[in-house]
């Protein structure tokens, strides 16, 4: 039985590549009825394979800089943080991003995963930020609210971002990678879980999807890779901010399902290397975003955004310049996201204007 | 294989219960080599039955009332509240307290589980409450923490808490129940977790340990039952209080693995007489505890939990009565816990004297 495709028509699956696109072919019955959206990273002249048979467009770094001008300067290079161009041209409502080193998983049963199906269900149902469920996701099947759980908060809220998981090379940072090389999960955890207000968490860009229309502008993946002094952490970098935003406005972060399998380990080495100064700034840019406590007037993700910007200019900017040049990038995004993404109170005004004429 | 009784000469098993003790026999395995401290509840002219080779104080009404004189009055009546006496007149570290409806459960294996040793595992090793990881337990065999977390948080803090949870009934308040009478819990979640810092949870006391000498004097399972507007709620009241002063002075709370099987769901039209008033007060407790900010100068348990006393009479009060009641028991608890665990300083310097005199 093929399996449904729910929301075909309003979600994009942005894939950052800089090779063939061969494991897609483990996903066709799947991601097949869906639209692709791949950004080739690095030297644009290579050509990238897609299988046949999927509706995709691709963008390369010259497309990148003709649709964004001197705006493209926001969007990284030789770093998988290129993704985020995808969410800024996508016109769908949800994005669920994969990298292409990860593969179809089963689960206990043998099962294939349909971790795009799971995505959807997790952001189609509301989460629980404000109070702890102890027996998980109280939307899931066989599954409630526990008693003692206030009956005022059981509508929950609106989820915003769905962070899934991996089994097989769990994403570990290079010490981590260094000191236990052969750690594989193996722990399949069959539960689904808002992260509680307040609270901050380590979102992996592997397996992710996410509400483009909620929190969209705040999946930022930052200035990473080539020409910067920092790697591995874009995909840190868009959680903290997202989840601060979610937080302020009152959305929904959820982690657990789906897994996928992650196929290979990257090279600790390497990412020593990239992730050196994450590792060491990471220290300052945890409590930083621990303390965030963003000021009511900003009502619209955008305006948490520039708000946060500004933050990061003045707080972290002493740690490293390149905070200031992050924070000049992240109002840089935000222009960008403006102008491909007009407000829906303007698209509904130059239609009204439009209407008006007629 | 019999298994390792880890700590057995700083545990007691603190049961509450109104009929024989049958249900040990199950558990015989796992908990002969503790001491169990079994109190009665009800009608102290009913003999309990306990199985034949357990070692085991049994304390009655009647011996409550002779052990606190007039602050046995903090003491609740005719609901498992009681269990708190427990509690009060161990002399050990650590406590694991069980109903005795709850039997030995089995993994997806089909192996028993021995909740108590996996209690221990998640007492004896540290709490993450300052960041999610979301890879759960980093503690647990084959996990780690993920990429994104900091270095700084790597330690943890001391556990407080283990909450474990049940397979079968699951632990629904009345109206969940009448709504979903046939609703079993058959997910097998593997994993255990921190639950963050400022977020509260409905902690159930079917399947639970705590370190004493950390948290103790807020495990008070309140006013409930007999001669009381509520019942059903003195876990959940001690698991707010309990969590609200973990986190403030950095103890750590964990929920999840291991389950019991619970056998028998209790009548829900009785549960929701006794439920009904909590149910409405709980959308006043909540905001109470999530706004509270103890002060600095309560370095204590006991000094938290006198703060928090006077919050409950100040804030409460005024929503029903019973809180300045509850208030009141609040600090006999205290009272009576300072009398029966004197604190080490006081033990430590009673002993110096002695070693001085001689």
């Amino acid at each position: 039985m093929a399996p449904v495709a729910d929301l075909k028509d309003e979600l994009d699956i942005v894939i950052p590549t800089i090779r063939n696109l061969d494991f897609l072919e483990q996903w066709r019955p799947f991601f097949q009825p869906y639209h692709l959206i791949i950004v080739q990273d690095g030297d644009p002249s290579n050509a990238i394979q897609v299988p046949n048979g999927f509706d995709y467009e691709l963008y390369n770094r010259n497309h990148v800089n003709k649709v964004l001008g001197p705006k493209a300067s926001c969007i990284s290079f030789k770093d998988s943080a290129c993704r985020c161009f995808g969410f800024l041209v996508s016109k769908k409502k949800y994005i669920f991003t994969i990298d292409d080193d990860c593969f179809v998983a089963k689960d206990p049963s043998g099962k294939e995963i349909n971790a795009l199906a799971q995505h959807i269900q997790n952001l189609l149902k509301p989460s629980t930020p404000l109070f702890f469920n102890t027996l998980y996701d109280p939307f899931a099947e066989g599954a409630d609210f526990v008693r003692g759980y206030p009956f005022s908060l059981r509508e929950g809220v609106s989820t915003a971002i769905s962070h899934g998981l991996w089994l097989n090379i769990p994403d570990y940072d290079a010490p981590t990678q260094l000191v236990k090389p052969r750690e594989r999960n193996t722990r399949y955890v069959d539960a689904v879980m808002t992260i509680p207000k307040g609270t901050l968490f380590p979102m992996c860009g592997m397996n992710l999807a996410f509400d483009r229309e909620l929190i969209g502008p705040a999946m930022y993946f930052g200035l990473m890779g080539d020409g910067q002094p920092i790697g591995r952490y874009d995909d840190m970098w868009a959680g903290w901010c997202a989840k601060v935003i979610c937080d302020h406005l009152g959305l929904g972060v959820k982690t657990g399902l789906p897994y996928i399998w992650h196929s290979k380990a990257s090279n600790p080495f390497v990412n020593l290397k990239k992730e050196y100064k994450g590792i060491y700034w990471q220290e300052d840019m945890i409590p930083f975003f621990q303390s965030i406590v963003l000021p009511k007037e900003c009502k619209t993700v955008q305006e948490c955004y520039i708000e946060l910007a500004k933050r990061v200019k003045d707080k972290l900017g002493p740690v490293d310049p390149y905070f200031q040049k992050l924070g000049d990038a992240m109002v840089t995004w935000i222009e960008a996201w403006n102008e491909l993404n007009p407000p829906p109170q303007t698209a509904a005004l130059a239609h009204t204007n439009g209407v008006e004429k007629n």
